[in-house]
């Protein structure tokens, strides 16, 4: 197939622009949006790349898709944004076929969907892996998105869902674990709810609870005191649930004196402990230190073959304290 | 190097976000930027994988940190926009070395300090080979971007600059067409002049001269005749001006009542032909029928080693019209 036909393609697959209020959509130099008026833009990028991320003869093309998306939406929805736009950067690798193409696109384009989402542009190519990078764009009002930075002590953490399920997928390859794995849900609606309802901070939980937090907590200049064990999915180890990555439920704080529902849209939100005056980044887990383990894009770099998140699953390190 | 040690790293060599607008930068789930009144936002993504669009052994890291965000600042120069901010998404290779990363990211900032472009995010992670992915946000006023389909019958085609520099230089590596090639200048201030002229369509010749004037005139659903050679480098060929790719210079359209300048900014204004009506796409020079020959991203994949550019340099396809 021939770039500007798979252009043309995508061009149809994608609803058009003026749809969603974009100005200019796939096929110019740039894509066009209009901003607005009272909000703020959103960006962010996140990549997906063969035999890191995703094996090509495991992970369905439609999943591979489904993800890549769903990163960068649960991004936005960790600053209590609305995703609006996307664009796509994808190298082929010599083994893709146009099949392949359609239905990576398809997952991706089916999961934009349910939000809203509209894909706007983006680049071909073509490299030694299949290598993808998705910019999301989102809106919130005008100094309202949540930060990873404003923890205050006192303020209690809680967590969304359950921790693990995307690890032991990875690892089980079975029933509701591995579906968790391969078409995780951005918590869009939840972050919305978490920035109208008065949170201090928000964050995903992409890299691992005991790493993210630890980050949220640097971020904030604070410390935390976690008095509860995290829900695990059904199944899953503690290690799995402290430093298995992938889930992509929220962490966020909230002053001692605004109390979040038990559950919202059928996800039950955990009060986990509270954030205090520490050594920045430092947590206090059930009376022990824990280290921030999760998966570092750069210190786990591996020849090839581990997807992230497998990395230290089911060994997360519980040190004394 | 751990990531989040390489992301502060990052952070401190790009300037403070406040500085340039952005009202979150480097570091949380999101970027988040404001959006200047009576503005609308362009945005355009461009990938730079090893052995497709550069060399390791050869490119430098410096010059492929340059060219990876000049593609984006040169797309933005062809809608007339003003460059703003930046995301770089950068898969390390086995063989990188935290020096390598520095030096590419100098050259990237480098060229953005000229355009005032501030780099607010982007994604860390690695691969099999090297990847990088940029996306650049920049504004034009809205209603007012350039787009490739507002040429009509009637208008005239103009090109900037020399065409052929960066084909000759990939192949000599010598000279001033070497340096052309490694670190091209994006027409950012010659985009924004030709909107405020009055310019019907604009595109830059990344591709080649061919097949990115047949996608503009495909988009304004017209043809062209060119009765002027193009202009070539000194020394390249005629194949590798109508064919090479890289070059970054503008095709533009202007209505016959507005006369460009000669130059602009030191930088030639070629007056090359007319639009048409006709077969959509269809370029007819000097007498014959010009191909659509070029570098096609996926058409043109190759098992290894062949960047962009190279490909039909030297080998235009002037068919007998």
């Amino acid at each position: 197939v021939r770039e500007d036909e798979l252009i043309a393609q995508l061009a149809r697959m994608a609803p058009a622009p003026a749809q969603r209020g974009a100005v200019i959509g796939i096929g110019d130099d740039c894509a066009a949006i209009a901003c607005p008026p009272g909000e703020e833009l959103l960006l962010t990028t996140d990549m997906s790349i063969e035999n890191v991320h995703f094996l090509p003869e495991v992970h369905p093309a439609a999943a591979v898709g489904h993800k890549a998306l769903a990163r960068g939406l649960s991004d936005i929805a960790a600053m209590g944004g609305t995703p609006r736009y996307f664009l796509v950067s994808l190298a082929l690798a010599p083994w893709t076929r146009t099949v392949w193409v359609r239905r990576f696109y398809r997952g991706m384009l089916e999961l934009a969907g349910r939000y809203d989402t509209q894909l706007i542009g983006g680049d071909l190519g073509h490299a030694a892996v299949l290598a993808c990078d998705v910019t999301v764009v989102g809106t919130a009002p005008t100094g309202k998105a949540l930060r990873r930075s404003g923890s205050r002590p006192g303020d209690l953490l809680y967590v969304s869902g359950r921790l693990g399920g995307a690890a032991l997928g990875l690892s089980s390859r079975r029933g509701r674990a591995w579906q968790a794995h391969l078409k995780p849900s951005p918590r869009v609606e939840l972050g919305q709810f978490l920035r109208e309802l008065g949170a201090t901070a928000a964050m995903d939980v992409s890299d691992g609870f005991a790493l993210d937090l630890s980050r949220l907590l640097a971020a904030s200049s604070a410390a935390a005191t976690i008095d509860v064990p995290v829900p695990r999915f059904a199944g899953a180890t503690e290690g799995e649930a402290l430093s298995g990555g992938d889930d992509y439920e929220l962490l966020f704080t909230l002053p001692p004196e605004i109390e979040p529902p038990a559950r919202f849209g059928g996800v039950a939100l955990t009060r986990l402990g509270h954030i205090r005056k520490g050594r920045a980044g430092s947590i206090r887990y059930l009376g022990r230190a824990l280290a921030p383990r999760g998966y570092d894009h750069l210190r786990d770099r591996e020849p090839a073959g581990r997807p992230s998140g497998e990395q230290d699953a089911g060994n997360a390190d519980l040190a004394q304290g």
